[in-house]
């Protein structure tokens, strides 16, 4: 004997439009690249706070959730980080099926991994290309990961001994080292006012 | 020169009872189990249809968007089977701290698997076992597996020729046997509701 007797629905799957209208919103991933220190996490937590103010479902997908969860059974050679790299991009697309506006913060430096990602998202693929010169990361240094790799305790370090390869055609180029958090975070509000994201 | 230059948000994470507070619910993870052909994606598309209605959101985790996407590089070895469960209850992890209402719809034979999703939930895992007889599954046989098992075909096929461990305290019970989708439905909501996931 059930309580919920007189419920009501559709026979037929909700659709990932279905999702979005109740959301008010369309599904994408912001897609953060750049160095160490860049500024990649400091932009995606201050962008969802902004988003989350005016109403709208956002999802960090970062080295915390990810390399502790789904990829701790990865390590750092070039097949892991490719590995790495693709569930992210699996990852992102299901959140964006289900409604989710997703961002992805990680150093991703290769161009053939974001690319990848990129092929995966049909289109709602917001690839910013979180900038500032070297000197400035280093000097940030926010996890002493510089310092380590200097020391040469860290092998194969982006921007020290392994390359970077920066975005050709980035949907969002921002400079750190020239703009602000507020600054930057107006930029990326308008480009997905601009391009229907929010409704 | 940006147009959003008056944001005003806070500078701190969204948390997850942020984003519950948004979406009115609680995210958590329904985890339907069972033998091929029992019901698990029927009743899974049926719940998520149900719970649309009354304005929640919902995703789905199967074979559709798990086996072709992230888990497309697994096969069907028992270390690939654990790998696949393990990367669902990580993915459902993520959608739970999202806010997300997520149903997983894969037969899951093990009890050692299904627990390891279920710790990794903090309470918020609610596992389905959708009961029918195997006789009643095998006369169902939606995609004509069980007659490709009886032929030999399919090795290690779940209640022909490999183990199916039921779950020893499911949260919920359903017999599709013996009660309609509908009752189904109703009963699964009638659980959200009395545990506070509806809000």
């Amino acid at each position: 004997m059930t309580k919920s007797t007189n419920i009501v629905y559709h026979h037929g799957d909700v659709t990932r439009a279905d999702r979005e209208k109740l959301l008010s919103q369309r599904g994408a991933t912001l897609w953060f690249t750049g160095l160490s220190g860049s500024g990649k996490s400091t932009l995606a937590v201050a962008l969802e706070s902004a988003l989350h103010e005016m109403g709208r479902l956002t999802y960090i997908l970062d080295g915390d959730n990810i390399r502790h969860g789904i990829n701790a059974n990865l390590g750092f050679s070039p097949d892991d980080r490719k590995e790495n790299i693709r569930r992210i991009a699996e990852i992102s697309k299901l959140f964006r099926d289900a409604g989710v506006i997703n961002l992805t913060a990680f150093i991703s430096p290769y161009r053939e991994d974001r690319q990848l990602a990129r092929e995966l998202a049909d289109g709602d693929f917001i690839e910013i290309h979180v900038d500032a010169p070297l000197e400035a990361c280093e000097a940030r240094d926010p996890k002493g990961l510089y310092k380590k790799a200097r020391a040469g305790e860290i092998p194969e370090f982006t921007g020290i001994s392994a390359p970077y390869e920066a975005p050709e055609k980035p949907e969002l180029h921002i400079n750190t080292a020239e703009n602000s958090v507020d600054e930057c975070v107006a930029l990326m509000i308008d480009y997905l006012k601009d391009n229907g994201f929010l409704g």
